[in-house]
């Protein structure tokens, strides 16, 4: 199966599933709009066992989809958490069901913003219900459900990926048998709503966004929509990293060029993330997920007490954290922390020692992988899964 | 006098004097270029002495000018050093004679983009040929000239205020005796260039843009100047300032819109800010001005050491940085700190414990004003200038 993805490339979507939330039961959505029909896209990797024990939800990030572990059908790059997953590995493949879903809103396959809407019979662009983070993993719920599982063994995610394994854990205690947020933050701060806001305004800035129709007239923001990547990439690196990685090198020249070419490496990567988010990502879905990270709070509906939305939870918990990440600083992993143990939760915390920032949950970090594999192992062994399950 | 400012309104320039360089002896720029006619606009406060020692010379920031200390002729408000300079203030308008001018490229009086280029008879818009730290302060040095003072008591500055107080020190240190960089670096790191470079994509973004010649269609790149500053803005903050002052607080509402609303207050604020600059600030100066803090790397022209810019130094430094400032983070102040010890430089350095962010320079800070008064009184003392100089 091939389609016509929104930069007109033919995309190779052959091992895409789709599940469909009918009109006839739709998703009750926190803004109190009930969404139907609603497509779900996911990817699964490994086999589901027989009593169906062994599944992982994975979520993924802001800019993510559910290609976790192969080939991206638009960029061509591989899949965004590839060496975690496969036999033998972190998310063992051999013995584990691996479940990815996009997200509600997104533009990989579930339905998002540029879905149509039935009643207009045109895409929903900004006529789209404003979405949650509850309501993402509401979706996942009926996925799940659609796929016979009671209770994942796990549900592990990284910054906006973690707030849903949180959203879980809070609100679907009995389905969750262990839960790994990573690099992620149990209500979204004061100043990353405050970066979302530049992003979006610049989105809203481009001519071409067209109040969000541009779908309907064969365009795209691309300009604002770069601007708006390039101030989000700089806060998934760390200072360190930055510094590393390019310092004050040149690109390409021996001199300033005193004009506004990129004279500086960091100038032309960062212009380089810019164009080629782009090709793969809506505007309006960045919108719309933006937003739904920053109206996450899980204490506020618990009377502003975090604790409360753990109270006798029954999952176990691996919070991590990385010491060089200033969107999701390790303060925001204690205070969840804090939180768990006031409720006397079966929690580990681990702070990674790492110079890359917010992103080094994506990257190769050896201290990272070795507290996922024990916990994992850990978690597996409790819950009855053997080490050779599969083999 | 009265003239009509950028944004149509009328500003009282009254005040203001303006030091002209003429064709007769251009400004060599570090791009080669022979720049004139070059117009500098600036203040004074207080009164020079029989001997020309008392003089303070007041550096400007990125978006600042030479309203330190008068109503802002755009805005209305207070300047943005108010204060800090009066009688019996920190900079007492009593023992001092206080210099602020409007750096080179500026917009606010001094020669800049919307200057006339005398080839063109029109706006030099992008035409203007690149300026560096080190040019605003060969301009600085023709204005102290013309002003007939040899050595400056004191200089002074904040950020990229702070560049040209270390420009001043490094290139000039018989004219400086006493030198004060404040929440600055002796180079632009790479997450600042980066930072930098998301604001000028904002702008260049801006369909009004028009390849900098906005000017002579009489339109502005206001969206695109305003996501600029909202992006600087919240580098200006710290995460703690930010959560203290706004939280996750709703703007003016109970209830999520979830749409693209300012729900938050935090939003408003942003926005707010923007909207406000793009009224006093011009959009060509802004990439002409964020370019020379990149171009700025004092060690660079010192075959990479740092230590070599200030070999001999007869300069006394204050260094003075914040604890919350990740813009300018106290380990450029130590780094700069480390050089000047490596010449046994006459060198204070004191970290001021703030959780206001870079912004600290600019606000009510006991310890920040208790340091600057103790070093300015006793470098006065060293200088011969009296307590009571003028009383």
């Amino acid at each position: 199966m091939t389609v016509q993805d929104s930069s007109g490339g033919i995309a190779d979507l052959s091992s895409d599933l789709r599940f469909e939330i009918g009109t006839d039961d739709p998703l009750r959505l926190d803004c109190g709009i009930d969404l139907a029909p609603v497509t779900i896209a996911y990817r699964t990797y490994g086999r589901l066992n027989a009593d169906k024990s062994n599944a992982i939800l994975i979520c993924h990030a802001l800019t993510g989809d559910h290609h976790v572990a192969n080939t991206h059908p638009i960029t061509g790059k591989s899949g965004w958490w590839q060496p975690m997953v496969g036999p033998g590995r972190i998310l063992d493949t051999d013995r584990y069901f691996l479940i990815c879903s996009n997200v509600l809103g997104g533009c990989m396959g579930s339905t998002g913003p540029l879905s149509i809407d039935p009643a207009s019979g045109r895409p929903w662009c900004l006529k789209f219900p404003g979405i949650t983070i509850a309501d993402m993993v509401r979706a996942q719920t009926r996925l799940i459900d659609h796929l016979g599982i009671d209770q994942l063994f796990c549900v592990i995610g990284g910054s906006m990926g973690g707030m849903q394994v949180l959203e879980w854990a809070a609100h679907h205690p009995q389905r969750v048998f262990s839960a790994i947020p990573i690099a992620t933050a149990a209500r979204h701060s004061a100043q990353n709503i405050a970066f979302n806001e530049v992003s979006r305004q610049a989105i809203l800035a481009d001519p071409n966004f067209l109040g969000g129709d541009y779908p309907l007239h064969g365009v795209k923001p691309s300009r604002g929509l770069a601007v708006a990547r390039m101030a989000a990439h700089i806060t998934y690196l760390s200072e360190t990293a930055l510094h590393r990685k390019f310092g004050r090198n040149l690109a390409g020249r021996d001199h300033f060029t005193y004009g506004f070419d990129a004279d500086f490496q960091v100038e032309s990567y960062l212009r380089h993330q810019g164009s080629t988010f782009v090709e793969r990502f809506d505007a309006n879905s960045y919108l719309f997920i933006t937003r739904a990270m920053d109206y996450f709070d899980l204490a506020a509906e618990s009377d502003g007490v975090l604790a409360n939305a753990f109270a006798r939870t029954p999952v176990r918990f691996c919070v991590v954290s990385f010491t060089s990440d200033w969107l999701f600083p390790t303060r925001e992993s204690r205070a969840l922390v804090h939180a768990l143990n006031a409720v006397a939760a079966n929690v580990s915390f681990v702070e990674i020692e790492s110079d890359k920032g917010h992103d080094a949950f994506l990257l190769d970090e050896p201290d990272f992988h070795a507290t996922l594999s024990g916990f994992i192992d850990s978690a597996a062994e409790h819950r009855g899964l053997g080490r050779r399950f599969f083999r």
